[in-house]
């Protein structure tokens, strides 16, 4: 998107918390919609994390494609995990909000969605999402995009044990 | 929001096919989505549709509250049904974009998105929806708002007799 | 948008600063940017602010109609003003994001943009604007929507004499 | 944002009109705002335009920096005119909507836009600005990026000439 031949600024991607490919599955583990619908994180790096879903009929709208919700679940997810790497070890991430371009029918065995950090801060960050559906034969074709906005809480445990019922978490 | 003692030209909800609300209702049916998560239509009227959804563990995010997919999953369907109430009978509804503020802990026994159209067009259709949660006591906290577009699709059936696998319909 | 008959909890405009009104009229005075297009604040209430831009050749598209970027900013800025209303006098508000709908051609004599606060938070704030066009003959026509995210940046003075020229203030 | 190793569909830039530089070029010519502020095309290719706008006091905010309004006007018209260079000879551009994320104070001598278009489709065009400023050293800093969503408007002259003053045309 911006030539790499101009002296821009690169995403520092400081991660505060080594543990965080651990904090994230444990966190992800605990969303009980995700066991639900049936997704799994497949890759956790530092500002980056790849959520997959494979198709069940229960998951289509009403010409059996994947339904758009179940595409923003993902690519929100995605946004909120990808952020969640460099959170702090007693900070949670919050999704503030997101915009999801639907760009096509997600028609496939597949969905993925990649969330990858554009912007770290202290308190906001701000993730991109890309979906794709993979097809039988193997190729993908790209089906949203989406831009998210995310919060850091300081002090909120993502885990339970910590007693915040009062939000805190992706999502 | 806007001052009522002013003259502004006001929504014109022309409603093409009076029988708008059977084919919401049977285009809801058809998404096996929404009944994998139990969400049900409670109103339709000309630009205007209810969705709730009780709540049930399997919907919750890491601390129990119903999760942000789900939100935006409602969000976009009563936006998306909504816009559909005004379409004409040949033609199908498509999300082409939402944006979705979380506002607060989605945390009751009740969701509730309200979509209104803002904007009807001939191509396309500007809504709203607000989204609530029901406490046991009878009182709904507001919890997200989304404002989306969707695309009046010409001569592209909602219903699967007319074999269009290629898209269309809601989400 | 939601039913008056059930009880939602309603929006609390708590004003921290009862010299609210001047302190928007006085940051609105050091955006040079709207003195230049010609823009001028015409209400100031708790959570809201209406501002209005009589049209000029110099502001128009190709069509000579008010250009997008000139409708995008007049939201962003009855969004950010409206936010601010509600500021600590030791705060100032930043826009974090926002999402504008065009929906008509905006071609009139005056421009109207009405910021109205949906979720005021301590740290971030929700905010919607309407935009219109006056016609000569008086009437309005809407023609776009924004939905804003702000964020309320304590301790960060929106004066210039606090020397704060890291940033800070609407916009 | 995508790993390169998977076979994912690339985006087809497919250019109808060969004189699109030209349009392009013809069109901005047209849009007093943009001569009103300073800002110029800087490149345009297939699916691609750069915009450019060096500061003037007169487009800042309270703190003098580049005002959000500017930022957004070029995001959004970078956005228009990478979608435009890939519309038929009858056909206009029209910003549909738009999500811009300003992620730190546009402080800097010049501003960059880089629109980029995602998804090129028939009718709705998908596509991204990312929004720098260059400083005096020659660095960039990100400092806003945007998701929009146009629309081509088939039969609808951006030229005058046309005599279609109904809309058309970016923004």
């Amino acid at each position: 998107m911006i030539d790499a031949d101009v002296n821009i600024e690169s995403v520092d991607f400081r991660v505060s918390n080594p543990a965080f490919a651990e904090r994230v599955t444990a966190s992800f583990a605990r969303q009980a919609f995700m066991a639900f619908i049936g997704a799994r994180v497949v890759t956790i790096e530092p500002g980056s994390c790849d959520i997959e879903l494979p198709y069940r009929p229960e998951l289509g709208q009403q010409h059996g494609f994947f339904h758009g919700g179940v595409v923003g679940t993902l690519a929100d997810n995605a946004c909120g995990y990808a952020s969640f790497t460099l959170a702090p070890v007693d900070a949670s991430i919050l999704t503030v909000e997101y915009k999801l371009n639907l760009m096509a029918p997600a028609a496939g065995s597949l969905l993925i969605a990649r969330g990858r950090v554009i912007r770290p801060g202290r308190t906001l960050v701000v993730a991109r999402a890309d979906v794709s559906v993979r097809r039988d034969d193997g190729s993908e074709k790209p089906v949203a995009t989406a831009l998210a906005t995310l919060m850091l809480m300081a002090g909120m445990a993502d885990e339970p044990s910590a007693g915040t019922r009062k939000g805190g978490g992706t999502s």
